[in-house]
């Protein structure tokens, strides 16, 4: 290899991984934050994330910083989209590759350690100022999110295997801060071809007790 | 800043941009390929692309890539995915991002230059050896675009600003690969909302001209 195309003559960008989590709590949905332990944005929140491993694919970067500063793991995390804007960070060119993920609370114990001082869910309208460009990075996935909606299972872990239409709709609701009118949900979401009727009713004492659907596809896809 | 936390102390892979500019010429779905003028790889075809440079955006490192080795510019690119597995580059660790489009072969005039010496289309379907992962990356986005047909207008770039329902079903049966009953497409393009009839018709000698459409947004997103 001649000195002209050697690859070390380029200078070279840190690579980090940042983690957008959404759950739903309490009727909002909410995205998981950490409190920075170190320099740059000291105490500021931020996105959970870190420098990926030399040896490390990205996929285990974003698994591994999210258990070390959350104690979250057995997330399905899909790559969202890599921001590198040259001055996104202080102290040198830093290109991250974020990963997003959907999913119910319960499935967790929030603790941090690593880089991070504490760790929290909060409402994704009422965000305290967060470090480097994770705002803007938030506002992406949030818009990423809400439009997957249209077209993905994204919402199939936050419904249990199955649920009816009125679940269905309020998880909709909530994640796209507006009130859908019920006909109108029904006929939209059923024309996606994602979910089919179960053959099952809700167990109780309703009347007319409704259809229990479900997604066809099991397992999250929201690449597309 | 403390030495733990030194952001110097974490070894650097380095990051590239790769782009995938697909077209329809003759019938057929193509690529755009460059045959490489550097070792690892000298004299294998592969994607067009290079190393970010320190101070430049990824948007357009993967612009100024495009036109170096192809001559090929003012193309609507879009970012696709981030391929980081450790061992993809014989050399070192780099990271890509890579890009994708969709265009009107008539647009541009291939020349090569750089780390390029030759540039060329070849159908989706019969592509030769490709250096590094460019052959996973180029399945991968084969899959993306094709997903896209259901919900996007990425298209757009290879039809006239208003076209027939017949136009487009060949467009879709192209990149597709597979033939598409008529009644099936008008049903399920139209139902996605993307396109409008324009209340012109096709001028022309026909009995009955078909009537011309157009996509509701004029500019390409491919995002969602």
């Amino acid at each position: 290899m001649s000195n002209k195309y050697d690859v070390t003559q380029y200078d070279r960008p840190s690579v980090s991984v940042d983690v957008l989590l959404f759950t739903i709590e309490e009727g909002e949905l909410k995205i998981l934050l950490i409190k920075r332990n170190e320099e740059p944005f000291l105490g500021t929140w931020a996105l959970p994330g870190g420098f990926v491993r030399i040896e490390e694919s990205l996929d285990d970067a974003a698994k591994r910083e999210l258990f070390e500063e959350s104690g979250v793991k057995n997330i399905y995390l899909e790559q969202l989209f890599t921001f590198g804007a040259p001055k996104r960070d202080p102290r040198t060119r830093v290109i991250t590759v974020t990963y997003m993920a959907l999913a119910g609370k319960s499935e967790w114990k929030l603790s941090s350690s690593g880089d991070a001082q504490d760790a929290a869910f909060f409402k994704v309208d009422g965000l305290p100022k967060l470090a480097f460009d994770h705002a803007e990075i938030v506002k992406y996935g949030l818009e990423r999110l809400r439009n997957k909606l249209g077209y993905t299972n994204i919402v199939l872990g936050l419904l249990p295997g199955a649920f009816t239409l009125t679940e269905l709709q309020k998880v909709y609701e909530i994640i796209l801060k507006t009130k859908i009118d019920k006909r109108n949900f029904r006929k939209k979401i059923l024309s996606t071809g994602l979910i089919s009727a179960s053959g099952k009713k809700l167990e109780g004492i309703a009347h007319r007790p409704a259809m229990l659907y479900t997604f066809k596809n099991k397992k999250i896809v929201i690449t597309d």
